[in-house]
């Protein structure tokens, strides 16, 4: 008679469920699981899933409610690699159904809403448990609550991580190829001035500065790296424990120079997401020559470095061809074309690099600690965006089977029962933080 | 036996409807009406009405549809000067009342929707019937039906409007005072890129540009003033029936010197709408600081020149003061600041300012025309916005009681039998174009 075995259920097979499978497949005899896989696009998840016998796969319509359910009251764990507005639909589907949910998307004030719930029915909704967020709350945690327990006095906490490009793919002049969700890259800032806090004091930069106002971070035998403030990097004060803290700041990560070129774009308006216009029968030059108000190369190199200018030309801005696009926004037109210039060929190895920056005092003297992490993929499925991502997951699946956490309701990934083992069991796959302390 | 009155409905008794309200109590036995003004806040319209006895006011909750269609069943014609938003209920209940409706609102895709039925009804939906849309459609169409009779070809257009402050009121470094929304003064431009047409070729220009690319223009007797795009210029090709005319530009017209200074509050994000602060127990000064990242004097001279320092300076910006709100965006605290900084004294007069320029061929020579007009208001109250606003509409209820006109549905003011009789009436209110046509 064959042993019952546990369902895991993955919703979403897309590239960053690439780890979370393999994982759960290659410890499958050990857990005691099955694997169930839905996509709506039942190809994509029976191409993660493989020959493997200890997974099956279903055609996922997210729509549907009562094939969610019927898939779901099978499962003793949901993993929704979903798109994060979906997520509550799901945790509600979860909390009628009494099972744990696993998400790596920011945490929703809805989802918050279910925590008594969940917390009444013994359950864990664990979310922001990818990489950023995720792999980066809990090593920021480990090195807090190391540092809290030392009697240090923190006063300075930067944290930033970029999804970019290893060095031996990297041929391209921006340094820089798409790894993530493509719209996300090219608008990333444009939502609304970005929140931190520098020497006590509250700082905002707008969309039309954020890339002009970048910070410098050295990574060991990586070189040089720019940051640009994320949203709201005051949310951490709170979810960090650091309340009061004269320095927060969270960024995203580029290599240097990139940051400087793509202002230019949000300076001449190519990121513009508000007016669709139509660019049909126009070439790339007529395009960008839209947003310059003299289109002579005197006037473009005024406005840009020779280098700046490279990148941008590299880019195709001034190319006579047709725009990609026949119809739709600046910010549309942009994207098509990073999709195709800014591409991971088959054997591109991305690269995923997290630095936490923090200044402390302790025993009355002053430091700097560094830690931070670099993880290249294999090749543009294997990357390293997916292994950040869903390595965290899948090994959060085995806890909860294991039953090994205490932790219930709507939470995140910022207790130490949790990091802990997730952050050890992550250096098997070489997803290991380095560490640097001066004195200062 | 009294003689029946028509019965002339104004919803809206704030700072626009000054003028309107006196030009129809002036002509209130003439046309034989009685005007019933009403507004949320009743003093307002008691105020407008003085001690006339052919009007009479209420108390106007626009959310009360019972009420506004008991006033509106009474009335021959209904003038709104409320929201915008509400125009398309108030035009509802005008179809089912069958009663004619004048705006000085731009024209919805809702309003447009009811045209046929208010053709059906033989009625008459005038939108745009204020000053900036309204006399500009007039003064420009006067203008572009007198060229294309004449056989003329018109290869650029441009029109530009300001609510400004007359010389004689103008005692302030911005040379600016406001006369209309403050919110839309602080928010100019920030709602989308703007869209124009020059030599052929479309132009885009984000709102991080606007105020740095500027056109200029000189007033006969009142000097030179500069142009900023409105938003989408290329909506008058169809409108104004220019079909493919090369340049095609709608601006906004400030004093020379405003745009450049009022740039570094877009720049520095001081215009910012989208994040909600804690500007508790913050001075004026600190809020600058936290919008850039070197608060020093050197820095803030590297950035602007003494000139618009000296302008940002007058404004408060650096000011040992509490901030003027608690919480709220930093849009909403330059609005506050300028609320104060740049309102209309009691005797203060305004000065509003429209001017076309047409580049035409005739007749094998190529011409330049300006037609300009300036109104220099009375006082704070019977403002030149108010008269220009206010005005077209009370003649334009004279002429709809008098059933001088064939048009009906929904219209703008762009045809002859509109504007030309309106054009004329206004002359002697002193709202008149001069023209000047050079050869070039």
């Amino acid at each position: 008679m064959e042993e019952k075995k546990s369902r895991v259920l993955i919703l979403g097979a897309g590239r960053s469920s690439a780890h979370l499978i393999q994982y759960l497949l290659n410890h499958a005899t050990e857990l005691g699981i099955h694997l169930r896989v839905g996509d709506a696009d039942v190809k994509m998840a029976e191409e993660k899933v493989g020959a493997s016998t200890d997974a099956s796969v279903f055609e996922c319509d997210a729509e549907n409610e009562n094939l969610l359910e019927s898939e779901m009251a099978h499962a003793e764990i949901v993993v929704s690699m979903l798109p994060a507005f979906m997520h509550p639909k799901i945790a509600k589907l979860c909390l009628k159904l009494h099972k744990h949910l696993i998400t790596p998307s920011y945490l929703s004030s809805e989802m918050m809403s279910m925590d008594q719930e969940a917390r009444a029915k013994n359950l864990i909704f664990l979310n922001e448990m990818g990489v950023d967020p995720g792999i980066d709350h809990m090593s920021a945690m480990k090195i807090i609550h190391a540092l809290k327990q030392k009697g240090a006095d923190i006063h300075a906490f930067y944290s930033l991580t970029g999804g970019l490009i290893a060095p031996e793919s990297d041929n391209n002049p921006w340094n820089y190829k798409i790894t993530w969700n493509p719209r996300n890259v090219v608008l990333a800032g444009a939502g609304g001035t970005a929140h931190y806090r520098e020497n006590g004091k509250d700082k905002l930069i707008p969309y039309q500065r954020l890339f002009e106002r970048t910070m410098s971070v050295e990574i060991p035998n990586y070189g040089e790296f720019e940051g640009y403030a994320n949203r709201d990097s005051m949310a951490y004060e709170e979810l960090y424990d650091l309340p009061g803290i004269p320095t927060l700041y969270r960024g995203t990560l580029r290599k240097k120079g990139f940051s400087q070129a793509w202002n230019v774009l949000v300076q001449w308006g190519l990121t513009d997401d508000t007016r669709v216009m139509n660019w049909d029968q126009m070439s790339m030059q007529a395009f960008t020559q839209t947003f310059l108000p003299d289109d002579s190369l005197a006037y473009i190199k005024r406005e840009v470095s020779n280098e700046v200018l490279y990148k941008l030309q590299w880019l195709g801005l001034w190319d006579v061809v047709p725009v990609p696009i026949k119809r739709g926004t600046a910010a549309q037109v942009i994207q098509a074309l990073i999709e195709e210039r800014w591409s991971l060929a088959p054997l591109d190895r991305d690269m995923l690099v997290m630095c936490h920056l923090f200044d402390y005092a302790l025993d009355g003297k002053h430091f700097r600690m560094q830690s931070s992490m670099v993880l290249e993929g294999e090749n543009n499925r294997y990357t390293a965006m997916s292994a950040t991502v869903g390595l965290p997951m899948a090994i959060a699946v085995k806890h909860i089977l294991n039953d090994s956490w205490k932790q219930r309701g709507v939470i995140l990934p910022i207790h130490q029962e949790i990091y802990e083992p997730i952050l050890e069991e992550l250096i098997k796959f070489n997803i290991q933080f380095t560490e640097q302390i001066k004195e200062c």
